[in-house]
């Protein structure tokens, strides 16, 4: 049992919380009953596995917890990567928000079979925050890294200013193909969207916001291409 | 100036963090420059307005905002809800998380044209972390509040487990159609299920998570019905 704050170990967890860290030494930590079982279920060994009360006291585990409510169970685990292949993957370009990130890790999980591939300017995946928004899919499909030139398959972007629909699109689509998605505020650069094979909207009302989530868009694109692929498979 | 950790308006909107104070004084806050000039440009005239460095010491604003970074500017607003009326609108039951009920209106303000009405067992749509999920789009599209009988038109419930899928649903009906929607942990409970017309899955890969996040699937439900219900207008 861990009665010391100066344990290592918790030490160790504390320092994962910045980025930094995490790319020093490769690894990230899981937060929680539900992550830690997920990690398990899929197969992945924790490096560390501190249980409140069992390990270590529960008061020092929240000392180290992310959460403002504390942790009675923290895993830490080395990172992995997907290859980035598949009939459908997406491609985050300046997604800074981590539970942003962490919940189109879910959407992809559940709508399709690639993984999120992270360009340029994304929060880390394996932050405390993303993970938890993935709610323990970041372990069933880990996410990828690539350059958007480096993805096989045809390159929709999704813009709101686009003339062409999505569901037209993807209509005449076939696998493999990359959705890919800007930050909510600056959208996708000039040298993404050139890229691009093609760009195309989700039909938004004229008295509604300016954009969508991004990762509510990301969830609509998935659900609409995961649809059509089917019809392909 | 406010220079006093003891002024009346302070003391109010740090108590609205509160729904016991929302709920006796009918009134909630918005905090931040996007949220107010959200309110403003949808006509809402604030109760109280504070600015930090001008209408009072930013520390001191600081500390009555539910924010962990602050806010530089605080608005206290009269809460008020819709009709339950729309060619479609969503129905929530027993969605306890802030941030999804702020994350459906958001997405409803952009996909269809009727409020998100609150069901029993729902987070409080006036509360902080509502009303930020939501962007400023609760100020747009005040949500609503009736019991499911209440409502008007076809009642679609979403449930992973059913036989018919979303799409095929939505190609058969007409407006007003109202999506119903569960907690992620619970679904719609048996007195609800009982009042639907129809329920409906989303569909899903089999070795994907359990469940879509709530406000992911209340997203594609709202984006199918309003493509197809565009066909019927």
């Amino acid at each position: 049992m861990i009665t010391s704050r100066d344990n290592q170990q918790l030490k160790q967890i504390h320092k994962l919380q910045r980025k930094k860290e995490r790319d020093a030494t490769g690894l990230f930590t899981a937060e929680g009953e539900d992550l830690v079982t997920a990690a398990e279920q899929f197969g992945w060994t924790p490096e560390i596995h501190l249980r409140a009360g069992e390990d270590v006291e529960a008061e020092l585990l929240d000392r180290v917890s992310s959460l403002g409510s504390g942790a009675r169970v923290i895993g830490v685990y080395r990172q992995r990567w997907s290859e980035p292949v598949g009939d459908v993957c997406v491609y985050l370009h300046g997604v800074s928000d981590p539970g942003n990130v962490g919940t189109i890790v879910r959407a992809a999980h559940a709508l399709c079979d690639g993984p999120v591939v992270i360009g340029d300017g994304c929060a880390d995946p394996f932050g405390p925050k993303a993970v938890r928004a993935s709610m323990g899919s970041l372990f069933a499909r880990p996410p990828a890294r690539a350059a958007l030139s480096d993805l096989p398959g045809v390159k929709l972007g999704l813009d709101s200013g686009a003339d062409a629909t999505l569901v037209d699109a993807a209509r005449e689509m076939g696998p493999p193909v990359v959705l890919c998605v800007g930050g909510e505020r600056d959208g996708l650069p000039d040298d993404v969207v050139a890229a691009l094979d093609a760009i195309v909207r989700i039909p938004q009302r004229l008295d509604g916001p300016d954009s969508l989530n991004v990762a509510m868009a990301a969830t609509i694109g998935l659900y609409e291409l995961g649809n059509r692929m089917a019809h392909h498979a």
